[in-house]
């Protein structure tokens, strides 16, 4: 594999870079932003890409934002960005739900496992679901709980679809109720499997993680929809009518966001050094994971 | 493989079987009991085993209950049974650190993530221990407590092991506060991984479920001592000086307690059908895991 170029202060190379491509998908946490604190140069960047004709998509495996909360986010760090422009794990799964999967109603209901990113992009596409924020299921599981499981009286009938996401109030009670439904033959979805979330500069249980109980007590994997999954490529492909061979990721994490762009066989991919992912990972003899080209930071496009 | 035994109805067979050993090492739940439910002639079953001079051992991967607990379930069913004849994950594990980790104090202290059983047992041992049924911690995480937890000031600074086991009580602060532990360098453990809980005609989540979070976060296995680990044969050998050609593994479930038994190089297994596996297990062509004997149900053995 050869060698990533490195663009920071390389103006030509930035240039020449830049024409290759007609969209860039952009990973968001660790590349525009970290937590609440934007890295420098950001809208000037976007602005420039714009400018240029580029198409621009926001993609994140984040499943506890909607695309609607995304768009605030954007608004309140003072990026510019359109809620179309924005393409995370939870509208990822809801649209494959909606209108690939398409169980028959009323046997479509979702148990939702996760917090009200699901809950918004699964309304946005006309799924119903049950679970998700309901404080009913954010308490311990009481001994009659067993029973009701089991007997299917806590259940609802209608329920054919699991689908779990990053769940800040895992608990036993919907583990059980997630693990009943499976055993029962739902179909077995989860927005994305992250094993870890950064945060506060350091790092903390992903989705792949709050949803892991439900994962070892099936014994299967869930079809899941986030970064470096395909699905979520080809969702996106679907969506924008994009050319791979014209279309540029950059992210900061190796094993996510650049192996998503080259599992998708798109025309490149640009790892930024301000996240997860360091470049001694990918300059190494013997990288798994190579980028086409890397930058410092996002900033350093401008040149 | 040869195939195994079937003893129900065969005195002569029944003799010449008990005859090959001293001691034998039964499972609870599926052999004993189901739930609150007694199977038939149990306590006739070991007093007539205890008759012949035999050393009996009840060897559970449950970590919710103490071997104090474990007795009281005993006597409520009316089976005589001594706390010293009870060996469970969660005292095996409490044995493990006190007497074979034996981290230096005050660096000892153990984060545990389950129920009482694991805390009587660590205090039965003089293991110092925090978390576990604390109430402090069964609540939501709030958004300061991603940067409290990120930069230690939640976390107790003596904390060196983290011990998982089943946790009805399971939530993603606890999940977060243990992972951070096993990212400053704590060792990981678990009493059990059981990724089911077989409890109403039904399964339910196990140990290994309400850990999995933990596992997944941190990318590694913890160490364990539940069956089929030999961590925990080799506690119990330890402990009664059993000699292993003279051991019958008694149990229900191919994969835990027959593996247990063969890994363990015991001079016997027997399956009963009582619980969990079916006998079109083991009899099929080219079974995995084979007991040496089996019946129908443990009170058989009284021919």
């Amino acid at each position: 594999m050869s060698q990533p170029k490195f663009l920071s202060g390389d103006e030509a190379g930035i240039d020449e870079f830049l024409d290759r491509f007609d969209v860039f998908l952009f990973d968001c946490d660790g590349v525009l932003w970290s937590g609440d604190h934007m890295f420098e140069k950001v809208p000037e960047t976007l602005e420039m890409l714009r400018s240029k004709g580029k198409r621009l998509v926001f993609v994140t495996n984040n499943s506890t934002k909607s695309r609607a909360d995304y768009k605030k986010k954007f608004d309140k760090l003072g990026i510019p960005a359109e809620v179309d422009e924005v393409f995370g794990s939870s509208y990822s799964a809801a649209v494959y739900i909606a209108r690939i999967l398409k169980l028959p109603a009323p046997k479509n209901k979702v148990f939702v496992m996760g917090e009200s990113g699901i809950e918004q992009e699964l309304e946005a596409e006309g799924v119903p679901y049950i679970g998700g924020t309901d404080p009913a299921l954010r308490r311990d599981i009481e001994p009659e709980d067993f029973t009701n499981i089991a007997n299917g009286s806590l259940l609802d009938p209608d329920v054919g679809i699991v689908l779990s996401g990053l769940d800040f109030h895992m608990n036993y009670l919907k583990t059980a109720i997630g693990f009943q439904y499976l055993q029962r033959g739902a179909e077995y979805l989860a927005t994305n499997i992250d094993s870890t979330l950064p945060m506060a500069h350091s790092f903390f249980p992903g989705a792949g993680a709050s949803g892991a109980g439900l994962e070892k007590a099936i014994g299967k994997t869930p079809v899941s929809f986030g970064k470096p999954s395909q699905a979520m490529m080809d969702a996106i492909e679907g969506k924008f009518k994009l050319n791979r061979s014209r279309t540029c990721m950059i992210g900061d994490r190796l094993n996510t966001d650049i192996q998503f762009g080259i599992d998708g066989k798109l025309g490149g991919t640009l790892a930024v050094l301000t996240g997860v992912s360091k470049k001694e990972e990918f300059l190494a003899e013997g990288a798994k994971t190579v980028p086409s080209a890397y930058v410092n930071a996002i900033g350093d496009l401008l040149g």
